[in-house]
């Protein structure tokens, strides 16, 4: 292990063991002890670092929401404001090999917040994010001249987050069916199909 | 453990306690061991019906497609193809008890598909069969003139496909936001935006 490590950069580095641990044996697989393994400490110093599994389960789930939320951040309601979703959109979905890396630990922690209530609680204030940030797009895109008038936009934002997060599932899950290419077909036909004049 | 119980029943109450055990305590819980005294038998009674964990959690995740398929396969096109669709659609999502059960079964097994061969073939064979069945729903509307012209059916398959599971996955995992009536009207308002004249 080597020293002068800052405490931070430490802790990220054993996040992305767990992560790494998380695909390639499952949730069930990153116990402390396979995590340090993983990042080549003792299960005491990873204890120095997280006193306890949940801890450092919860921390790993954190990074990626965090990882996201700085993507995303560096976005706003730019000149033109379909593409700035857009854009957005793809920061949320697995399109290249980290977001892909991302969506597949979020869907192992997520399958597990159902029964952990410390994870339970991380994706509730996750999923709380994500909606008001789907509703604000969908404020850019009103803006913008983009949406078409008389939308009920609470119900428009929850049918936007299902189907970014639905896709996100279907392109980890079935990637040669559900390429990006789809992927991005499939956002992009929503949006047009939120304009005002219907581009069918 | 009482006789004379017939080998099928046997094995879809053993695959009934597997779905407790996981929506109680998460897939990695679901041992052999853990499904036997959840089921008031012993291992070795268990391993009479499955000898293997991999066998075990195969045919519980294959019991939640059947149970599935045996409901939608009562609905076909009908008269008004619209209420069809939704019909079925509504078959897919967490809206009772029972239908919650299946889909954070589901979601346990697609999440642990990821990274168990066995379970990720038996993912894939379910999401052909999906597929297959949202392409089939859109001809529905098509033939009852419920779809308007032009539209790319295969991506709109994807596109309804992707929102179903997105749906599924917010019912379940945040149950006091996404409740069973936004769960309708999403619905509602996806298959209204498909209709020949837009109802915005």
């Amino acid at each position: 292990m080597p020293r002068l490590v800052d405490p931070a950069s430490r802790r990220e580095q054993l996040a992305e063991a767990v992560w790494r641990v998380i695909r390639r044996d499952g949730l069930e697989r990153a116990s402390v002890r396979t995590v340090a393994r993983e990042a080549g400490l003792s299960a005491g110093s990873l204890r120095h670092y997280f006193g306890t599994q949940t801890e450092l389960l919860a921390f790993a789930m954190g990074l990626v929401v965090d990882r996201v939320q700085a993507r995303v951040a560096r976005h706003g309601p730019a000149a033109d404001p379909r593409a700035a979703v857009e854009t957005v959109l793809h920061e949320l979905l697995p399109l290249d090999p980290d977001r892909r890396a991302e969506t597949e630990v979020w869907l192992a922690f997520s399958g597990q917040a159902l029964v952990d209530p410390v994870l339970r609680d991380l994706r509730a204030r996750a999923d709380g994010l994500l909606a008001a940030g789907y509703r604000r797009m969908l404020d850019w895109l009103a803006a913008g001249g983009q949406l078409a008038a008389g939308l009920d936009l609470d119900l428009e934002a929850e049918r936007l987050g299902a189907l970014v997060d639905g896709l996100a599932m279907h392109a980890a899950g079935q990637p040669s069916r559900v390429r990006p290419e789809l992927v991005l077909a499939t956002v992009r036909r929503h949006l047009d199909s939120l304009r005002p004049v219907p581009a069918r």
